[in-house]
């Protein structure tokens, strides 16, 4: 069996990941979304190992000491990051694993795994993601010209990621992100194996008739 | 307006590169064939600019000295090779252009433009291709041997190409190329001039505003 593909997703506040998210879910069976560690509280309603793993700060650290992670940061005096074992358990068995993260966290899982497709999911337009921002009407203006400049920060950041969609549809969008883990499932260096077992069979014509006598 | 993709298509005889270009063809409206040119004779119901470029020997020879072609090869003392002049045109208008070649050419063509897409069609198993070239039945054992040579060869090249698709289906395949071309202009290397208008919309905000003054 192939090993799956480790894909990063990344996209400014506003721009719709979850949605688009929940659609690759539902239309990519073997599609697997990696659950964070996190040492904030748990909120009502969550489930640990389903929303998070919830971890004190001192297994946190003990994670980092232990270079457990893929990536971690640090929000509002909380740890966040990306355990790497449960991961390669489900690459392993042949899943695909979506982890989505901000910028930051995405560049240092492609120091680390630079096999990795980091995906980043833009607005059509700077004017449109604004528009959504404040089409949710919760923020206050200086909140909003926050959100609004670390978008225009990680925009400039997007060059280095592998591929961009655009989040016209929620549909188009999946249907591109789709297509292009099917690509790279064709590509030729995923391929090496079929060539391999294509070529063997074609250098020993013989092998079959012999194993007859 | 993008930029189309340059497109070459390689794979041993028998897999079934025609239909699989004919689909293609039916199913993406912004795709053309690149015409090649040759030397040979012209068949009854061959048409020139259609079917090939039919050219002089001479015509040839100084198409080859002024360096027109993408790649040329001399098959059974006649020229064949591939204009690059209206290639560049169709590719200019975005157009995606495809150019079925062998694979020595498409390595010609790697050379002299690295944006190239390499596709390689492989049969499902080296077994199934044999099956397929045996079932055409029009030809000699010693002809079929050759084929089957050749063939090895070529899927020792195909680890050069980018991608590998494998002809289990007709649609299957043509999926799997489309899904090709969707992944490739998300690229990020694609979407440079995308990210730069958005940038500039968001590094001036005021600009629209200034205008109705």
């Amino acid at each position: 069996m192939n090993k799956g593909h480790l894909i990063i997703i990344s996209g400014p506040s506003g721009v719709g990941k979850g949605t688009v998210i929940k659609r690759l879910m539902q239309r990519h069976e073997r599609l697997r979304f990696s659950v964070s560690a996190t040492t904030r509280q748990m909120r009502p309603g969550e489930v640990d190992g389903v929303n998070y793993y919830f971890v004190t700060k001192e297994r946190f650290e003990q994670m980092i000491a232990n270079d457990e992670l893929l990536e971690h940061a640090c929000y509002v005096q909380n740890y966040y990051g990306t355990p790497e074992a449960p991961l390669d358990a489900m690459l392993e068995q042949g899943y695909d694993v979506l982890v989505e993260v901000e910028v930051q966290g995405a560049l240092q899982i492609r120091k680390r795994r630079p096999e990795a497709l980091l995906i980043f999911i833009a607005a059509p337009s700077f004017a449109e993601l604004e528009r959504r921002l404040r089409g949710r009407g919760d923020t206050a203006e200086d909140k909003m010209q926050k959100r609004l400049q670390t978008a225009r920060w990680e925009y400039d950041m997007a060059a280095q990621y592998d591929y961009i969609v655009i989040n016209d549809t929620v549909d188009a969008v999946t249907d591109e992100i789709l297509a292009i883990l099917t690509a790279e499932s064709c590509r030729a260096s995923n391929r090496m194996q079929f060539l391999k077992e294509a070529n063997e069979h074609a250098l020993s014509p013989d092998v079959g008739a012999a194993e007859t006598h």
